[in-house]
């Protein structure tokens, strides 16, 4: 499969912004022990930083409190398409992705916590956070908020069809994009009694989206 | 949102095997100057051992050719749904994820690049290696293909309804999942000249399921 494909670099802030805001999940990149790690988190961006939150018991969150702060590298992908091409070396992925380079820091001002935490569940369903119950102090104090700023970053996107050598074009083999579509279900109530709850319209509108 | 949920640890093969069979990106995590890098690429599983690729000029590839390797995490997800829960800190996403920690190491094996890369192709679209032409030499020599042996693996599964405090269950906060769902489109040809080819059984069979 192709790598130096139409792929192109953005560095653009609309570019870079839209994204970040298509998602809601990311995979958070730290060094434990001089080797890597990538998990699979929640974040939201708020301006020129994002967020992304733990157990404040869990071991890369309890770096991210040192006054150096913990180097991350955070990275958000949409799959749009495979791209199959005449070539088994030109097949390739439409795709859209950020990644951030920084430094993770524990969020300690109780506003920017509060906000913090508000935009990661309204990342995932806008409008949600207004509609559940904030956190209490214990819950509060058993969360860890870390924010990297959105200084190092770089978007990639590549659309459209595949790239081919001239003289593969007759070949017989099918060639063009199977799309990859990402699409919200129906919600489903948590029990009998949450069924005869009418569902909010901030849920039925993405579920239809 | 609640980060000690009911997740729930899995090591057993069938259930890491059928994670990473769902999928076919990954996202690759290495260290660089000391620093966490993160990037999406295309897998494929064979067995204990999974195959990453590259051009042969980046630098993690690169890296990974010598003696001792490159060491990587690499990182698979699905996120099956968003878990609404009656207070925000109970919020949570349905998922699967594999974690697999180890070292990338050169495959240079003529063969075994070769089982390597149409499975590359077949992890993405199943069938399609045998539909496509083959890497020619020039092709073969500009592409780098990674192992990485499934040695240090762990999956995590969370799915069903919310976990809640017993005081909350009488707020009026709708509770429950909103399902993630992603699916194939139907697949659109590169140009005229393809519209009129009968699209492969390989690629109706996936814009169906």
């Amino acid at each position: 499969m192709c790598i130096r494909d139409r792929h192109r670099a953005r560095w653009d802030r609309a570019s870079v912004h839209a994204i970040l805001d298509a998602g809601w999940i990311c995979h958070l990149g730290f060094v434990r022990d001089g080797r890597p790690v990538v998990l699979p988190t929640l974040y939201a961006r708020r301006g020129e930083r994002l967020y992304v939150h733990g157990s404040t018991g869990s071991r890369p969150l309890r770096a991210a409190g040192n006054p150096e702060g913990l180097p991350v590298c955070v990275t958000v992908t949409h799959v749009d398409g495979v791209v199959l091409a005449k070539s088994a070396f030109h097949h390739s992925v439409n795709h859209r992705s950020v990644v951030v380079h920084g430094t993770a820091r524990q969020v300690t001002d109780p506003a920017e916590r509060a906000r913090a935490l508000d935009a990661l569940v309204d990342q995932a369903v806008p409008g949600r956070s207004a509609d559940c119950r904030p956190a209490n102090a214990r819950e509060a104090a058993a969360t860890a908020v870390l924010a990297i700023d959105l200084t190092e970053v770089s978007a990639k996107v590549r659309e459209g069809g595949p790239n081919e050598e001239p003289e593969d074009l007759s070949l017989p083999h099918w060639s063009g994009v199977l799309p990859v579509l990402t699409a919200h279900g129906v919600p489903v109530p948590a029990d009998e009694r949450e069924a005869v709850r009418p569902v909010p319209a901030y849920l039925t509108a993405l579920a239809r989206g």
